[in-house]
């Protein structure tokens, strides 16, 4: 969504823009169902007939990738495909904790999605005694107090589902026990250190944007 | 997300820009919060500094909900809360189908806040024969052959889960039985006639922001 916390640092080589990475991995859908499809070559003009948006944006967007396009075929579908799940990490693994088992983290836990592009939930913690102990969809729920202890070193990520008025201690929680990037669920506005990535996905505001639209609409 | 189809055409009053909706419900969980710690008056400075932005576009966004802050207190919070929640139609009912059962459909389905934010999902459908009849939620699954016949007059809002390579039949299905805002949590573009209201929630691509901003800064 467009408003975005995310934190780039010019470190290395210019951000990739966050438009871009949305886009990414719109375009690779496409391309694994025009391979089911039978294509072998696709065009940047065709990729954005598709998406529905300007082909030098596909040719840019791409570009950052460090593909390259055969005049008059286009891209080699299968290649273009392990070119951007390398490129956009889904065929490695990062792993992450979720902060938060009611019902939104739990449905997190339960969704297989997030498995298949490279993200794997290794623990969740609330503060729910009902909940502490309990394993959603293979995932064991510990206390929050256990966190800071059970953090291992190759979990960076944490997925925050708390309730609103808890958001800013579990995030203080979260970044004090080493956690290097927060995938925002709630609608608070969370205060973190600069070089903690924060993204804010809220489901509830793009509920906002659609009652809006429907209304206006009709 | 910036890549985003909302559909907005000038028939009344010029449309609210999508990045103030999706901010306004920001707001609105940060006035709640600031209710509940004893706050009576805001300004628009204190939620500014609050969500990191500056103040200009606080009093902005707020000016599209027609509220007027008074010189030195600001807003009265109970009253801001009110005004948001109304024109947010947060307090209000809207209706909606269930297209694809799946993991994260199902997730969908339990999760209590999509209610608190005046959403209400009527029924579910899918193509699966062990789903078809199962209640999850409160929400029974019909067969999607079914949609047509079963379509209420007052549910206007489809929820778009199914696998990608049916997201665009269902579409059209969705479509052709009077479904007048498509949720897509789908990474395809769909295409639809430019009436209907289209909001694009991938959450893979804000994975992909998150994968590629955490190993830029590690």
């Amino acid at each position: 969504m467009s408003s975005n916390d995310t934190d780039i640092n010019n470190k290395k080589q210019p951000p990739v823009p966050e438009p871009t990475l949305y886009r990414l991995p719109i375009y690779l859908t496409y391309l694994k169902l025009a391979k089911k499809a039978g294509l072998q070559y696709v065009s940047s003009t065709l990729i954005a007939k598709e998406m529905g948006i300007d082909s030098t944006q596909v040719t840019k967007d791409l570009s950052h990738t460090a593909i390259v396009g055969k005049t008059r075929v286009g891209y080699q579908v299968d290649q273009l495909i392990s070119v951007l799940e390398t490129f956009l990490r889904f065929n490695s693994v990062d792993y992450g904790y979720l902060f938060g088992a009611g019902s939104l983290g739990t449905a997190l836990l339960l969704d297989h999605g997030l498995a298949q592009f490279g993200f794997a939930i290794r623990a969740a913690f609330d503060v729910n005694p009902d909940k502490v102990g309990l394993n959603m969809g293979g995932v064991k729920i510990y206390h929050l107090d256990d966190f800071a202890r059970l953090k291992e070193p190759e979990v960076n990520i944490g997925i925050l589902t708390v309730p609103v008025d808890e958001a800013q201690r579990v995030t203080d929680i979260m970044v004090s026990g080493g956690i290097k990037a927060i995938w925002n669920f709630t609608s608070v506005r969370i205060k973190t250190p600069e070089d903690v990535v924060v993204q804010n996905t809220s489901l509830y505001a793009h509920l906002a944007v659609i009652f809006n639209r429907l209304h206006r609409e009709s």
